[in-house]
C-alpha cells in the first residue's frame, strides 16, 4: 500500500503539517531563513507526525494541539538528522546535499539546536505538562541512543539486545512521543495510551530494522544516500549482526572493523549480505515487530485511523525508502 | 568583592545546586556517566543559577521550583559551551581539557543535546509553563546569536550594534532566563518581572564585553584558556571593534581577517589593544550597562538579595575570569 492511501484519514491536516513547518522558515535573517528552509522543505515521509494525527483521531480529535505536537514531533526528527550528518559527515540525505556538507559543521550543530528548541517552543503552545516532560525525555533519550552507538564503533563485541535497545534509543523513542502524545492530547483511556505507547515502540524498532536492512539492498537513488552508510561509520546493525554469525572465522566484516581496504570489504559485505537469506532473516523480525505493535490495536475504538495504523505497519516492512 | 560573598544570601541553596548538577552525573551507562561528570563538575562560577535564587528570593522563595530551574539554567549554558568547543575546536575550558578534545566532536555534539534535554526536564518539573516556554525560547535565542557569530567569522562589516544585539542574544538570553525565572517561580509582581527582565539583559550585556575584554588581558591561567581565542575564531568583539575604528589603514586585525600571519597578527593585536585607552573604553561601555541593570532595582523588597543583585553587577566589571 502507498503512504498516500494510508495517510487518507489525516491528508488535510498532513497538508497544514507541511504548512507550519513552511511557517518556520519565515524568520527575519535571511542565513536563518535559507538554512530552516533546507533543511524543512520536502523529501521527508512524514510518518512520525502522521502518527501523532492518527492516534489523536481515535479519540477527541483537537487540531489546535495535534497540529502544533505533530509539528513538534517532525522538527525533533529533522534536528537529530542534521546532528547526525554533521557527526557522520554525510553528504547527502533525502537526495540532497546535507546542511553540513554546503554550511559546513558549526552551521549544522547551531541548526540542530535551533530545531530542537522550536520543537520544545511548539510543544510548550500545547500547555500539555505530559507531553512537554515526554518531549525532553525522548531528545534525552535520543541523545543517549546515539551517545551509545558513537561510543560502540566498530566495536564486534554487540549482541542483538544491545542492538534492539539501541535502537529502541535512537529511533523507537521518538515514534513513541508521536503516538503517545497523539493519545495524551486527544484524551485517550490510561489503557489506550498504553496501548499507543506500545505500537510506537514496536513501530519503531521494525522501522529501524528496515533501515538498517535498506542500507545494504537499497539503490543510492532509492535510499537518497550511498549505500552501505552504516558499515562504512563502523555501526553494526542487524544483517551485519547475522553475517557476522555466519561467518565467525574470517569475514570482510571483521577486516573492515580492523580498517583493512574499506571500500572492498564494504563492497564485500554487501554482496554477501545480499546473495544469503539475512535479508529476509531481517524482514521476518522487523514483521514480528510489526505484529507486536498491531497485537492490542484491536482494543482502540475501530475507525479509519485505526486501520490505517495497521496498514502503516504494514508499510514500514514493504517500503523501500 | 569576592563572589562568595556576594552568594552569602543563597549560599546553603547553591550548594544544593551544585548537589543536583552531580545528581545528573549518576546514570547507569558509565561512558555517559563519565561524560557528564566531566562537563558538570566544578570550575563554573555558577553566576546564572546564583542569578535564580536571589531573584527568587526576593519574593516568595519556593525551592522546590527555584532549585530544579537554578539547575536548569546552569545545566543549559553548560550545554551550549559544550557545542562551541566542538564547534571552536577548543582544547582548554575552565583550565582542563574540553570534552570534544578528550572524546572527539560526535560525542561533544550529542553530550550538549542530552543536556539540553536533561535541563528541559528540569525546567519541566517547575509544571509552570511560561517558565517552560521562556526555557525553549531562550535555547533558540541562543542559537540564533551562536549562528549570528558563525556567519560573521572574518567579517570586518559589523557595527557597534550588530556587536551588542549578538550579545544580547548569545549571552544575554541565558541572564535573562535566569532571573525572570527566578522572579515567575516566586510570584513576583508584573513590574518586578520586568525589572528582573531588564536587570538580566543588561547584566549578561556587560558580563560578555568583559568576557570579551578578558580575552585580550587576561592570562592563560585567569582565563583557563587561551588568549586571544575570540581573534582565532574571526569573532569580532568591542576591543577589536575599536582597534579597527582607530587605526582604519593597515592593522593586525585587518591582516589576520585576511588570513595572513596568523599567529604574529593575533599577538600585535594583542598588545595594541592592551597599549591603548581601548580597555578602559570597553569597562566605561561595560559599566554603563552595569548601571542600567542596576537602575530599577530600588524599586523591588529592600533585603540581602537585592543587595547581592547590586554586588553582582559590580563584580561583573571587575572580575579577573
Amino acid at each position: 500500500m502507498q503512504l498516500s492511501g494510508i495517510y487518507e484519514p489525516i491528508r488535510e491536516d498532513l497538508t497544514k503539517v507541511e504548512k507550519e513547518l513552511g511557517a518556520v522558515s519565515k524568520v527575519s535573517f535571511p542565513w536563518l531563513a535559507e538554512l530552516l528552509d533546507h533543511s524543512l522543505s520536502g523529501g521527508g515521509k512524514g510518518i512520525r507526525p502522521a502518527l501523532t494525527l492518527l492516534s489523536g483521531k481515535l479519540y477527541h480529535y483537537n487540531l489546535s494541539t495535534l497540529l502544533p505536537m505533530a509539528t513538534a514531533v517532525e522538527i525533533l526528527h529533522v534536528a537529530t538528522l542534521v546532528h547526525d550528518d554533521a557527526i557522520d559527515k554525510a553528504a547527502v540525505r533525502r537526495g540532497k546535499p546535507t546542511l553540513y556538507r554546503v554550511w559546513g559543521e558549526d552551521k549544522a550543530v547551531l541548526l540542530g539546536d535551533y530545531l530542537f528548541a522550536k520543537a520544545g517552543e511548539l510543544t510548550a503552545t500545547t500547555k500539555n505538562l505530559r507531553v512537554i516532560r515526554l518531549f525532553a525525555q525522548t531528545l534525552r533519550t535520543i541523545s543517549t541512543g546515539e551517545l551509545a552507538q558513537a561510543f560502540n564503533a566498530f566495536n564486534l563485541k554487540q549482541t542483538y539486545e544491545h542492538y534492539i535497545q539501541r535502537n529502541s534509543y535512537k529511533t523507537a523513542a521518538l515514534f513513541n512521543l508521536a503516538t503517545e502524545s497523539g493519545g495524551v492530547l486527544s484524551k485517550a483511556p490510561k489503557a489506550s495510551i498504553r496501548i499507543l505507547n506500545e505500537y510506537g515502540h514496536n513501530l519503531g524498532i521494525a522501522f529501524q530494522i528496515v533501515d538498517d536492512v535498506l542500507d545494504f539492498v537499497g539503490t543510492e537513488e532509492e535510499l537518497g544516500k550511498p549505500t552501505g552508510s552504516d558499515l562504512a561509520q563502523g555501526t553494526l546493525t542487524l544483517p551485519t549482526m547475522l553475517l557476522l554469525e555466519r561467518y565467525p572465522e574470517d569475514n570482510p566484516v571483521k577486516r573492515l572493523f580492523q580498517n583493512r581496504d574499506r571500500k572492498e570489504n564494504i563492497k564485500l559485505a554487501i554482496e554477501l549480505v545480499r546473495n544469503s537469506s539475512i535479508i529476509d532473516e531481517c524482514y521476518r523480525i522487523a514483521a514480528d515487530f510489526c505484529a507486536k505493535a498491531n497485537r492490542n490495536l484491536n482494543l482502540l475504538p475501530d475507525n479509519a485511523s485505526r486501520r490505517a495504523l495497521i496498514e502503516l505497519a504494514d508499510y514500514v516492512v514493504t517500503r523501500k525508502r
